[in-house]
């Protein structure tokens, strides 16, 4: 089934299906980057950590009308995904300041963003996905005006119900990065992934960092944390 | 009637005025600084031009309604302007990419922006003046997204007054960075200057780079080509 690789990113391998034009095969790594690329380290177990965080919040925003290019996992590390063209926007949603944003603005850590900041990256390795406003993106991507606002709404959207999903396991979402890609009938939809590489989550309890902090501060163990997320969403369910 | 210095920039002097609450006067400096201050020498002269340049653009857009804090020149180097308080952003209008946007996002030099393209930055030297979007301006200033909106849409009036204001000296306005102000009634008016330290201008037949690329790409002698620019706009009144 699976067919030939087609792409292969920092964190993930893209597969065509024989047979099929409308949907590919995802299949998670076990690579950590971080800064660009800058640090690097694997990590045996955490490509399926990944795959199955990653489904099950597909599932859950799924189950709350937003539809993304998931259809199932196939195994520990697959995932069967519809085919789309990535946007090359990284659509950033801030409920409070970490990372790039206080070092780059100087907004101090632990800041609450009240409404939530949504912030997007061009998606540019060459160019270490520098942060743009909507003009550039209209001009460095094929998306329309209408389309832009709606990526925007849809992140707001999608933060509202990630909040909840994490608040549900004692998990506080700090921020979080998703990626849109055009599919075959042509509509824009939610795709990547959503997994502790791409969100920041904070024990709400304790404040422990729990997420590719982890790794990025040489904090701990990073599948140590990873299974403790996967543990405490299976007990919920 | 000058009072003490009040603030000292990279290319002004900020004085007070004696006995009055509402002005200042701007000294223009001979100093020339480029990539945020990492590059810098001094022009004897450069300050006398930025001013009677700055000074023929401010009265040219009050010609055309674009309420400044500019009054009068004082003398070869200093201007009264209304006090105003400087709201910490870059507004940047891009008629033709030039300068850091192609290397920062990858747009060929020379691409043709239409309509303009408004860019905003972050005017703090400790984080190198960085591009940041809407809603960041309005966590990083006291303007409502009103005064916003406002800023961006006088911005690019600006420029279209600009560009015919150039043009009529045989110059093509590539790019331009200006600054507002909160004057003592409360409104936002233009602040800071408006000079070929601030403005791309490229002889529209030669193409010749007439303005602060001269010093920042060591393409020739600074001074003559400011020289050149007062002369054209001397012969056009």
């Amino acid at each position: 089934m699976k067919g030939k690789l087609l792409y292969e990113g920092k964190a993930k391998q893209v597969f065509e299906v024989e047979g099929n034009d409308t949907h590919l095969i995802l299949s998670y790594k076990n690579d950590a980057t971080a800064f660009n690329g800058q640090k690097k380290a694997q990590f045996v177990g955490k490509g399926r950590y990944n795959n199955l965080i990653s489904a099950k919040v597909f599932e859950f925003l799924k189950s709350k009308g937003v539809e993304s290019h998931f259809e199932r996992s196939l195994n520990d590390t697959e995932q069967f995904v519809q085919k789309t063209r990535i946007v090359p926007l990284e659509v950033i949603v801030r409920n409070i300041a970490a990372g790039s944003i206080t070092r780059r603005i100087g907004i101090p850590e632990k800041t609450v963003f009240n409404p939530p900041l949504v912030e997007l990256c061009y998606k540019n390795d060459a160019f270490g996905d520098p942060v743009i406003n909507d003009d550039h993106a209209l001009i460095l991507t094929d998306i329309t005006k209408e389309e832009l606002d709606d990526i925007k709404a849809t992140a707001l959207t999608i933060n509202e119900h990630l909040k909840e999903f994490f608040l549900g396991v004692d998990l506080t979402l700090a921020d979080f990065k998703i990626e849109f890609g055009r599919n075959q009938e042509g509509a824009i939809i939610l795709s990547d992934e959503v997994s502790p590489d791409t969100c920041r989550l904070w024990d709400t309890a304790t404040g422990e960092k729990m997420d590719k902090d982890v790794f990025r501060e040489d904090l701990g163990d990073l599948l140590d944390v990873y299974d403790k997320i996967l543990k405490r969403l299976e007990a919920v369910q």
